[in-house]
């Protein structure tokens, strides 16, 4: 109520803002209504709110701009471990405008070696900010049993993903190793990191961090897989199932798909070796319990969609235009970065789809990269679990030790759900 | 004695070395020689030892060759504190060969990092073994006061160099900001090295380090310095002026080189940039007490003493042909890395020297690079030193903080040493 009634006064206020934040104006009354129905800011991790938004946008628009005037330089070891703080009193500051969220505090991690990431990513600090500031962050539906947030930029580019303390923690230890990693090894199916920070108010922590968007809003996908390669419990649920597009698990993928996703020889090489460094690289940091998430788009199903379906289409395919090409991240690129190929020939793809083909010889557009590489540390809350497991079936425990782990992860992907285009396909003219 | 004994029986187990080995008979004489004289094996850090040679020769020439047969991966950040072991029995084993240097133990540090190092430099695994166990080291003259003992390639490409426990220590721990610095930073000036390996016999441990060779042997240094900004006790002793070349200091400098070497203003630039990076980096690991090495070359007094003195040039210039190529680091190429360009036009020189004049017009080589970065844990034994000097002269002092060592070490090479050739040696024509 306290809240309430600052709202209301905010008028006079909000004046004082400078001109670039007009859209905070147009969604004042939203807001107030917001305050209302939010009395305490960010109560919990659950509560989705415009408020975490607006706190994001100021705080990444003042980090990246702020660190713009900082003059380029090599990024040192100790840079892994800086965390910049700044202070947002609703009133305002000579630092910081005034806003409506309550007060807060903003954190970077490790400005200046994401700043370098995002660099070695062909981010611009401009358009960073303007990705992520300048139109409203969307709101996704909580996906998977993680309790986190997820935002997606208006332009599709960037998700923000809030991550528990835990996480960020082994984020930043992950960093020195990170920077190792993306130095040889262009071609990557790890999550791209772009920014750590952490949003600071009324005694709460909320920490997010932003990557790249693997799936993109434009391109529907028919089909959506979370897989580990263990069988053990990894079958969506019935609620999961009852979504438009489920995430299914590894073992809807072993018997809806038997024989695979089948792709040329090359691009198959090429997938099953940027897996093999990946996974090295997650064991020698004992990560487990990764998945790879796979987006599957039918482009044989699309086109007999199209004519009947052209109204339900939606809001999500309008984000950004069919043939817009993704801007930075794309799963094409990430196994074949040194070719710069942004599209395939035969389907003239813009979105950075890796061509395949299912065994009906339908022509396939599948986005993968590897995700939840922060929650090793669940691994010690999960040991009953692991135990249950073990005993249920030896090799088919989800958590085990990270070698085991790769391996079977890799082995899985490269066996069952990649597989190169057999010669009955090749001869229809694939 | 008992070694003796050994040595006489060689001939039957000499009979089972590897053929590559042929020059080990050749030098069985002098080796029974060495072994009378030095009966214990490595007593002490000074003594210079043909078996430590030896020792060294074989153990490289294992690591090299078993590492060739691992395949190529990525470097992980736990690379860097892997140590590997071999034990050389004199009678041979299955993994190694017989020798008669006495039984040792050899130690190869993070053995895939430095691979991966020598590779970013352009050093061929074959190229390494060849140069650093194909023929004889040559032991120089020690050069200061740090006690270590300095052998360099017959080729005239390698340093090896003898490091304190400490030194090897702290070599480790900066390897992974040294790998961040050569991914980020191909121009520098810091000692590039190659390998960190150690010897282990009669429960002695003598740690070496492979390094590039800054001074090219094959080009008579007319002068030679040891700088670091600072003013104190900076003056070569009445002992190292006796020397052919002197190593002179500080203070010799500035009292013979008063105008400075000078150089066209892309150079000098180049220098001062490079060694920017360098000290920001040297800086941020808390480093101090480095020095530059500056080897000066005067081709116009070289011409004049070619005739006069050719007799005298001695056995140092034929050990790699005059125009020759330096292999891998030279001094143009650390400041001017992406240019690739490997001889100044004017002089035609293909040794990698910087050009420049002296306040006579002089055409000069200066060969240069920051040495001695490891030995900053000395800090804490010169506390004492450090004391006197800081009541001689608050900021004269050899050993500061980091911060300070650094910019006055910057300072004084880029307006002291070098400088940015004035006008009236330009309308010479240079």
């Amino acid at each position: 109520y306290v809240l309430y009634v600052l709202a209301v006064m905010l008028p006079p206020m909000v004046l004082a803002l400078p001109s670039n934040s007009g859209h905070f104006l147009q969604n004042r009354l939203s807001c107030v209504f917001l305050l209302i129905h939010v009395p305490c800011f960010f109560p919990s991790l659950q509560t989705t709110s415009s408020a975490l938004k607006g706190a994001i946008q100021l705080g990444i628009t003042h980090t990246v701009g702020s660190l713009s005037q900082k003059p380029e330089r090599d990024v040192l070891l100790q840079d892994f471990e800086v965390v910049e703080s700044i202070f947002f009193p609703s009133e305002g500051s000579n630092l910081t405008p005034a806003h409506h969220y309550g007060d807060f505090r903003f954190k970077t991690y490790a400005p200046i070696a994401f700043r370098y990431f995002r660099e070695m990513f062909g981010i611009r600090p401009d358009d960073y900010m303007y990705s992520l500031c300048n139109e409203d962050l969307i709101e996704l539906s909580n996906s998977g049993a993680s309790g986190s947030l997820f935002y997606l930029s208006s332009d599709d580019e960037f998700i923000i993903k809030t991550v528990q303390h835990k996480e960020a923690e082994f984020l930043q230890k992950l960093l020195p190793g990170y920077f190792m990693n993306l130095n040889q090894n262009k071609r990557t199916l790890l999550p791209k990191f772009y920014g750590l920070y952490c949003v600071q108010a009324a005694g709460k922590n909320i920490r997010i961090v932003v990557m790249n968007n693997l799936l993109p809003s434009a391109v529907r996908m028919h089909l959506k897989y979370d897989l580990k390669g263990s069988t053990y419990k990894r079958r969506a649920s019935p609620k999961e199932r009852d979504k438009a597009v489920p995430t299914y698990k590894d073992l809807d993928f072993m018997q809806d798909m038997q024989e695979g996703l089948l792709m040329e020889g090359d691009k198959y090489s090429a997938v099953c070796k940027t897996l093999h460094r990946d996974c090295l690289l997650l064991q020698s940091f004992k990560i487990m319990d990764y998945s790879l998430l796979v987006g599957v788009h039918n482009l044989d199903q699309a086109c007999r969609e199209q004519a009947s379906e052209e109204a339900v289409a939606g809001a999500a395919d309008q984000r950004r235009p069919l043939g817009q090409k993704s801007l930075y991240s794309t799963a094409i690129e990430a196994i074949q970065a040194e070719t710069g190929s942004m599209g395939s020939e035969d389907t003239g793809d813009k979105t950075g789809g890796i061509p395949a083909r299912n065994s009906k010889g339908e022509r396939l557009l599948v986005y993968i990269g590897i995700i939840d590489i922060l929650q090793s540390y669940r691994f010690v809350k999960r040991l009953e679990h692991s135990w249950k497991a073990l005993v249920h079936d030896g090799d088919t425990v989800s958590v085990h030790r990270p070698g085991f782990y790769a391996e079977r992860f890799e082995k899985f992907m490269c066996n069952v759900v990649f597989r190169k285009i057999p010669c009955k396909y090749r001869d229809k003219g694939v």
